[in-house]
């Protein structure tokens, strides 16, 4: 059979690539390692990195994708994760300013939580809290809080990757639920709903040792087993916590989850501030993991989790910002020079953490931390086409000697020009196109307004 | 003799006004109090605030001035003081990271110095610094450096203010200079072409007290008396410098400063981190005054000054950055949460210091610190025009439940749309446009090269 002439079989096949991104810096993050590639182009189908060459030596050009994105004067590095957070709790932001831990939390959080806490509330301060990640640079988190599901519903629309995992606590949350059982046929539902989706994975959460008592540590290992979910839990936030946990169980929390089978699950510890000489194996040798949240620790006066310890026993370590009532931002590029610095301050030491550990807790060890490292972390072929441009002609970033030292410590979000999740761009030129801000941001107003009338009464 | 039509002579006169500025919310630190007012005209003429009227009672209108700003969905407060900072250093920004102090100094950046320093590198270094400081809201700096004239000779172009400080010590710098008689001979050139100036103020640095020798700090005291001369100075940086000074002199840095006659001058002791009990009130009696600078001095691990002791004893206490080569930015509003957030962990009390008490450092008492509060630090009638408008809008403040306390842990120079200093426009819509970006730019690529080759060889 004869063939009609070649351009018009051409003309009507899709092209080879959704999207070519074209890199005039690249720092993929393989391996962990921090180094720079020029002049490259990154090519994406369904949503995965499909090839990455020199452009020197490629022969794609426009016409090979649907969409081809010019990264002049950018840097491409793979889209930021923030390794533990509260999104919905933006809606709190400087609610609770200057407090201390146990006053913020037992008398402005949690009763805020308990009284006015709603799938409305939630949906829209989750949404709040992306269109701040979106538009710094991260493109999955992993969040733990009430109503997840309805979280989870707003990543899955505005296009971002994450771990939600549902929030169970023996103390409080909506005061008129029947906390477990709810919590559980959220995630029921949530397991449903988002079983074999690309971006959205379904988590549990553990609020804290001090919180949780072994029936329910236990519950939520079950569970965790029972649907292969990621447990998110706080841990040794504070002195208070563990002082407290040894003089009630006569052990750490970290030996007392690791007594109850809880760490067999391999969770995700936020914080870790206080962890104590013999935790450390404890968590290496189970392979639990670690997030780091600097901003969060000093804010609220706990303290500097033991990095450098960490980082030596190997143990996975990613960083987060923690919720914006405790921070206040979701700037993941400050959160590293913070992290950095916090380190050099309390070991006394410019040298003891330095700004490429910190762009790796953001990327390759964070995806590490959350147990997603085959698919997120790095950029690199058959992993996800989680990707951000960031703009190399920004004033504070004037002159450049080097550059990943750079991002870490003049660097903000602002840096930001275009993020790409899953291969869908999510920004723009610095703007959020999933979001509609404007109405968002009238919603955001009432809700506000319902939580001032809460705190003046 | 007959007058002419009344709206003829209006026509012919001037304005009442050079500027209006109509806040929405005004945020004055008069007295360095923090509340907000709404709906204000500050009116302006010959760079002096010289009205302020709620606008419902104002009969000001548009035609009363030859330039009205509309402060809609923003807040005007004074413009930023940096209160110790290197402006050049911008050049050095990310040239030398991750090192230890003596390291950082002696190893980098003082090879730097004294090999390529010269008066077109402070120039564009200087530029580079001041496109910053005002995109991000600072208005006044206290600057000290070599070659400081031509350091003030760009403030005066880019429409800046500030205390020029040009500087002392028996170590170093350009190789080739007779250091103390080239010195003084900038410092005479100085006071001779400001003096009276409304906006450049003639300072003198002395470096340190452990690089300089009692007769070099003899004679800046002395040549500050003779001319009038604010002196700053950097003290207690690091706990080495205290330790050397007791085992060298058998005194603290500030003791041995008061046994020189020194402190008389009523100093700006820059960094204090290592401050000993009794230092506090030899600070006190002489009206001596201390800046912040806790993003460098974490990064550099110096420590955390005692700032809750420093405000206990009333000494006026400003904040500053730092140069750009240990920090590595000039923003002055991430240099505030940074400096609540490092006091919070240290004192192990999220109560010891507010987002209010670093406000007051980056206006009303940083003003005193310089010995400008008579000038500058407040928006009040006879004060300096120099004021920023930020706006309100901008996600990463929402929603606002305290606006003060969301200025210092949220925002950051990005909020800042219009700066005025000495009742000029300097920056419109976040657009710096007393400088040439691009052309500058060029300018400080050929310099960033020639200390990279440097470095490399």
């Amino acid at each position: 059979m004869r063939m009609g002439p070649v351009d018009i079989i051409t003309e009507s096949m899709p092209p080879l690539f959704d999207l070519i991104v074209h890199a005039d810096v690249l720092m993929d993050m393989e391996g962990g390692r921090v180094d720079l590639q020029h002049d490259v182009h990154v090519c994406v189908r369904g949503g995965k990195i499909v090839e990455i060459t020199e452009a020197a030596k490629s022969s794609r050009t426009r016409a090979d994708a649907t969409r081809w994105i010019d990264g002049k004067g950018k840097l491409l590095m793979p889209g930021l994760i923030n390794g533990h957070t509260h999104l919905t709790m933006s809606m709190f932001r400087g609610a609770a300013e200057d407090l201390a831990f146990h006053d913020w939390i037992y008398k402005v959080i949690l009763p805020i939580e308990g009284k006015l806490l709603n799938p409305e509330l939630v949906a829209i301060g989750s949404e709040l809290a992306m269109f701040e990640c979106l538009s710094s640079g991260v493109t999955t988190v992993a969040d733990m809080y009430y109503f997840e599901d309805i979280v989870a519903d707003v990543a899955d629309r505005v296009g971002m990757r994450g771990i939600f995992a549902e929030h169970v606590a023996d103390f409080v949350a909506p005061d008129d639920r029947d906390s477990l059982g709810e919590n559980y046929r959220i995630i029921e539902r949530m397991v449903h709903r988002y079983r074999d989706h690309p971006r959205i994975k379904v988590g549990i959460g553990a609020h804290a040792p001090y919180s949780c008592s072994d029936a329910t540590l236990t519950k939520v290992a079950e569970w965790s087993k029972k649907h292969d979910l990621k447990i998110l839990i706080h841990v040794a936030e504070t002195a208070r916590e563990v002082e407290e946990h040894v003089a009630q169980y006569g052990k750490t929390p970290v030996q007392r989850l690791f007594d109850l089978g809880f760490m067999d699950r391999r969770p995700l510890f936020a914080h870790g501030v206080h962890l104590q000489p013999g935790d450390f194996e404890l968590i290496q040798k189970t392979g639990t993991s670690v997030v780091y949240n600097p901003e969060s620790n000093m804010k609220l006066g706990s303290g500097a989790a033991p990095i450098v310890e960490i980082l030596r026993h190997g143990i996975a370590l990613g960083i987060g910002t923690d919720g914006a009532a405790s921070n206040n931002d979701l700037d993941l590029f400050r959160e590293m020079d913070s992290g950095a610095k916090l380190q050099k301050l309390t070991c006394k030491d410019p040298t003891s953490v330095r700004a490429r550990d910190l762009l790796r807790m953001a990327t390759s060890e964070g995806a590490r931390a959350l147990g997603l490292e085959n698919e997120i972390g790095s950029i690199e072929v058959g992993k996800r086409a989680d990707l951000i441009l960031l703009s190399l002609n920004r004033p504070e970033l004037q002159p450049i000697y080097d550059l990943p030292s750079q991002l870490v410590y003049s660097g903000t979000g602002r840096l930001v020009d275009t993020v790409i999740c899953e291969g869908r761009v999510l920004v723009e030129a610095g703007r959020v196109l999933s979001i509609d801000w404007d109405s968002l941001k009238v919603k955001i107003q009432a809700q506000a307004q319902r939580i001032k009338t809460f705190l003046q009464g």
